[in-house]
């Protein structure tokens, strides 16, 4: 039998996927106003951008701007990410930055160095550092990802044993460093994953760490996202990181349109979840508005679905 | 436990449903051209059109003549669709059409008036004249299908009974008139299904019916597609309705963007089960072909994604 939550979490991260695979920069008013349509949908966090290098990514340049200009909804977090000890002082300085430190772990070798400029294996010892270097501000660690979890572009095929030591590192680092479980994400970076091998790779994590909290980041790369969403869901997944209308995917994929390989869309997983009767504390019509902002803005029709067809509430009112 | 399929049938549906729906007549060679690059995929059965009056339906005008103009795979039967007798009579004297006799049912009495101007339970009592139809020409019923099986854009949702119901009467019908027992094609028409209601819908059709082949005809509307066709698998249907590239939707609903409402698409369908190691008989890499050629025909993008990601196998070969 499934094991469905009761309620769902999901953490938007449309506003830094989708802009930062775009050759053009959008303007900034633009970005705000996608970002202030999502703080009124229910979401609770918001990634509103990255603090990478603007030379490498220099759509993300303004991320500091960004934050300044946003109007804040109260109980909504606005997050960023970054990847390295220079983007995380870039946060901390930054206006009003909820700093959620994360952990890092590749699953590719190939994929950390393209990323990181550094093997899995460095960037994995790597981790000690960053414990310490958000201890130092008095940060707690709030979640550890494994990327490329179940494939990689570059390296093929990722064994889950690979993926399950990795999550056993980071079981022994929170022990060693004396910090509580993070929750651990299984992110399918580049969409390798099906509904069954996301669900033996949950079953097998629960197994590693039953206590924990698993969440995933999915990529609708091949078309399975919702699938896989639905089937964490009844391996009991309650906590799920997606993008606004499908935005997003991966600069470098070799991908003959590289929008197809953003995330799973937040509204169309929304949408999963209240047919499914799972709560989410998101007003669905509202992120509906929010996709065909964001659509407006790329000025190019999303991947996202429930954004084109409308919800059902819409229909059933009606019938 | 899940009770996959060994080997899973798919049936084309892409060069009506696709076509259908769009305002532009496309240039013939255009259509013949897809339709040939499909029959090289491994797919074996084709709808290549419709039988339908050219004055509702002036994209399907020409289907006579496409039947004519395509290169026909031996083993690979390439059928139409029609609305009524006058339809099935033009199928019959048509070039070469493989006539696959169907028995169609509306879940949804407001859609049925839209598509065939009577009511549901008209159209059911009519059924019985179609079998007769089909008996005085020496052929099968092929499959049986209930339409708007979860939903209907004009009514709401629709109660699962209503839709055994239809399947009860189709059993009575096969017993009553002496026929083998048909297809049971359940079509989510307008996209209403979830995993969950499939996988209740299927199991109450297989306690009604635990002989009966059972198929799915899936619009990919909200999204849900491809984890609606996963739920059918895991309950062992094995014969899926399915479009290239995602074709299709209905040219009535109130969608912002009518090609979001269009069927699963057939590459990410067989991309899903080959990934579970379900045999399909299908070549991917040509299914991506077709599928880009039909983007290219249509000159947007399609909702498909494998198309534009590209298969895994190739990516493993590099790995």
């Amino acid at each position: 039998m499934s094991d469905f939550p009761k309620f769902v979490e999901f953490r938007e991260e449309g506003p830094r996927e989708g802009f930062q695979i775009e050759k053009t920069i959008y303007p900034i008013e633009q970005r705000v106003e996608l970002i202030d349509l999502l703080s009124e949908t229910g979401l609770k966090r918001i990634q509103v951008g990255s603090f990478v290098s603007p030379e490498y990514v220099p759509q993300m340049a303004d991320t500091g701007e960004l934050f300044r200009r946003i109007k804040r909804v109260p109980g909504v977090k606005y997050s960023s990410l970054w990847l390295n000890d220079k983007g995380f002082r870039k946060a901390l300085t930054a206006h009003q930055v909820d700093v959620d430190p994360r952990l890092l772990f590749y699953a590719s070798d190939a994929f950390s160095r393209k990323n990181n400029n550094c093997s899995a294996a460095e960037m994995r010892e790597r981790q000690h550092d960053w414990v310490r270097l958000y201890k130092a501000e008095g940060l707690v660690v709030d979640s550890a990802y494994v990327m490329a979890a179940f494939g990689c572009n570059y390296e093929g095929q990722i064994e889950q044993e690979r993926v399950l030591d990795d999550f056993r590192f980071i079981l022994r680092l929170s022990k060693d460093e004396d910090i509580p479980v993070p929750i651990l994400v299984i992110a399918d970076t580049m969409g390798w994953g099906n509904p069954e091998s996301v669900k033996r790779m949950i079953g097998a994590l629960r197994d590693l760490a039953p206590q924990a909290r698993i969440a995933m980041h999915i990529h609708d790369t091949r078309g399975l996202g919702i699938a896989n969403v639905y089937a964490a869901l009844s391996m009991g997944v309650d906590l799920f990181e997606s993008s606004i209308a499908g935005l997003g995917g991966c600069p470098f994929a070799s991908h003959s349109y590289a929008r197809a390989a953003g995330n799973v869309s937040t509204e169309d997983a929304v949408f999963l979840c209240h047919e499914l009767g799972i709560e989410t504390g998101i007003d669905l019509e509202k992120l509906i508005i929010a996709a065909r902002k964001a659509e407006e803005i790329i000025n190019a029709p999303l991947m996202g679905r429930v954004m084109h067809s409308g919800s059902l509430d819409r229909f059933r009112k009606q019938g």
